[in-house]
């Protein structure tokens, strides 16, 4: 174990200085304003939870999780996302209210990183959940309110990737016969290892139509003839349920006026456990992570006892303002210097400004060490010193 | 141990709902943009910090502390306040910038609570540093704007109790002779127990002259005429400039029009270490602990290599919240209840309303499994169901 040098924070750990702090603001407020105005309310959870109840129903693996032993002897773990805390808040307090609810959160979420790799251990989420609606519209205004949200944010070229777990379940199964072959697939195109994927699918003692079914999926993707397809491969009841609410779910989006911003994409599974239905992702064009993602999660509810249908989207705010690039937001501070007689003339000027809305520093020469250094940080500086002596 | 409801959260851990949201979110925001009218620019500081650097630079009390191993061994806390990380800050990356800085944040900090005693493990606090500034002037400027923010936010009575820890510490020694027994009347104010404070005094092997400076002290609490009073009971030079910084800090306090909020406490003491000089709590009428406090720390930047004067303020949210009492933020929330069939009409709708800032649910109404809890909900419900039906 190292000596730790003083300034130094724990891995993936990050300070926001004032610069980005503006961004992140103006970002916030216009995604907030946005998730508001569909309805949706804010929540906050906090940032410890039970290990035995939350920690344990969230999808995020076991050695991510930050975990600490309180008082009492039970383990804490620090929210790995939100999903499950407004479960949970869903299951017990807003109970007695009644379904469909609509809630929203931004808060951060943590994940302990194994080694430095520029990964952040701590990062700022801002999403929605809508509990209690199985309907394919709520698939669909979750969707269209995800690309609202990150249009207002100020993002123009993006693409939401949209599939169907339970189609790639269904097929899969059909085709494989079991969970565990099913498994392995699913892992490959988790990971996005699509050579993986073919190499493996080629080695499977199949038929050569089962295996070009197989290979086929990969090629689903695109607009709605991508659904067309899908449907020609599966033959179950369930294969065919997931297609009829793909179709549902792009009329939905053409009403909405977003499908411009979708592409079906057959062979997402975005996540190893959690969702159960239509879920997806969005990309934008010079960011190789996924910005946000979202989908059906029908099953977490009755982890806290109250099943119900549910479906959210969580977008990463660094992801985003990342995305977002070069950003004029630099925020326009006056400086007003004076001297210890001036004091009084000083503060009604600062307050004069302040009320036309203006931001002021109000800096007393004494307490400045380097004058030239100092002056250098404002663009505009007026100074109020000595007996006389008035300027700029 | 026992086996914890599903639904638990740990101890001192807290939900905030949509109605407290509405109410958080209005004060913050009146806070804030008081607090960047003042030039000072807000900057986030992660949740968890080293032990062995912040950790360990925080004046919360060890046992307070959330502590973790992360993976390299190395002992991390969640941050039990945001001074530490902000002196991190300032003397690391913020450093070339030159001082003075003035810097805010918006924050939950962490306190481990040992029982339910319906105290918050973590709270919100919002405040602000400002560095490198030794003046007077700074501290007037400090409590100046902690009283623009809380009226910023709505509250109407309440008063900044400001004393001098200098003065405490000069008067204690010159007549105590040494820093024991000193501490031992310091924790007396600390606790702000009075009764121990005389019974002690009385139990000291002192003269009764120096048994009434001890005792009058308790005194000294009210408006300018409590420093005059205050300099009769002192002799060192350290006591002397103690008085000579309220009288400065009093008059320019008049200058910002503000003296009429804040009461000379001599007997104030706010903490066990952490404050070198002028130090303030503010209270509000109803509120039995203070709403928030701050003063002078004038060594805590050493502790990261960079010597620095420095003065700020934290306050808390709930207790701000709580003092305001009953506040109308309710959201005001409509909503469109459809069917399939029209589904494109109630998109349309929902925009239009959107577009004039209005806050509007579209629920479909296959989503709804009680029709009449669910309407009950909204004030203002549109119905667009069926072919030709349309009404409210």
């Amino acid at each position: 174990m190292s000596k730790l040098f003083m300034f130094e924070k724990p891995l993936g750990m990050r300070d926001t200085l004032p610069f980005l702090y503006e961004i992140k603001k103006s970002v916030r407020q216009a995604m907030t304003s946005e998730i508001e105005k569909w309805g949706y309310e804010f929540i906050e959870t906090p940032t410890l939870e039970y290990y035995e109840t939350v920690g344990s129903a969230s999808a995020i693996a076991d050695h991510q999780l930050f975990k600490l032993l309180d008082q009492q002897g039970h383990t804490l773990v620090l929210r790995p996302d939100m999903t499950a805390p407004i479960a949970r808040l869903a299951a017990s307090r807003l109970y007695q209210q009644g379904n469909p609810l609509r809630l929203a959160y931004n808060a951060s979420v943590f994940r302990a990183q194994q080694r430095e790799g520029g990964r952040p251990a701590e990062f700022e989420q801002m999403g929605v959940e809508c509990i209690g609606d199985g309907t394919v519209a709520a698939d669909a205004e979750v969707i269209s309110l995800m690309i609202a949200t990150l249009q207002q944010a100020g993002l123009q070229h993006f693409t939401v990737a949209v599939g169907h777990i339970g189609y790639v379940n269904a097929l899969f199964l059909e085709i494989l016969g079991n969970e565990e072959r099913a498994n392995v697939l699913r892992r490959f195109l988790y990971e996005k290892n699509y050579v993986g994927y073919r190499e493996h699918v080629k080695s499977l003692p199949l038929s050569s139509i089962d295996q070009q079914r197989l290979l086929h999926l990969l090629d689903l993707r695109g607009d709605e003839t991508a659904i067309h397809e899908a449907r020609e491969l599966v033959h179950t009841e369930e294969g065919v349920n997931a297609i009829e609410e793909l179709h549902e779910l792009w009329n939905a989006l053409q009403l909405y006026e977003v499908a411009d911003f979708v592409k079906m994409d057959m062979t997402l599974v975005s996540h190893m456990s959690y969702y159960t239905g239509i879920l997806f992702e969005v990309y934008a064009e010079n960011i190789g992570f996924p910005l946000g993602n979202g989908g059906r999660y029908d099953e977490l509810l009755e982890k806290f006892a109250r099943k119900a249908p549910a479906t959210g989207f969580g977008i990463r705010l660094d992801r985003l303002i990342e995305a977002l690039g070069e950003m004029e937001t630099e925020a326009k501070i006056e400086c007003i210097i004076f001297s210890q007689e001036r004091f009084g003339e000083a503060i009604q000027l600062a307050n004069e400004k302040r009320r036309e809305g203006k931001r002021v520093v109000l800096q007393h020469i004494s307490g400045i060490q380097d004058i030239d250094a100092y002056s250098k940080r404002y663009q505009h500086i007026t100074y109020l010193l000595g007996h006389t002596g008035k300027g700029e």
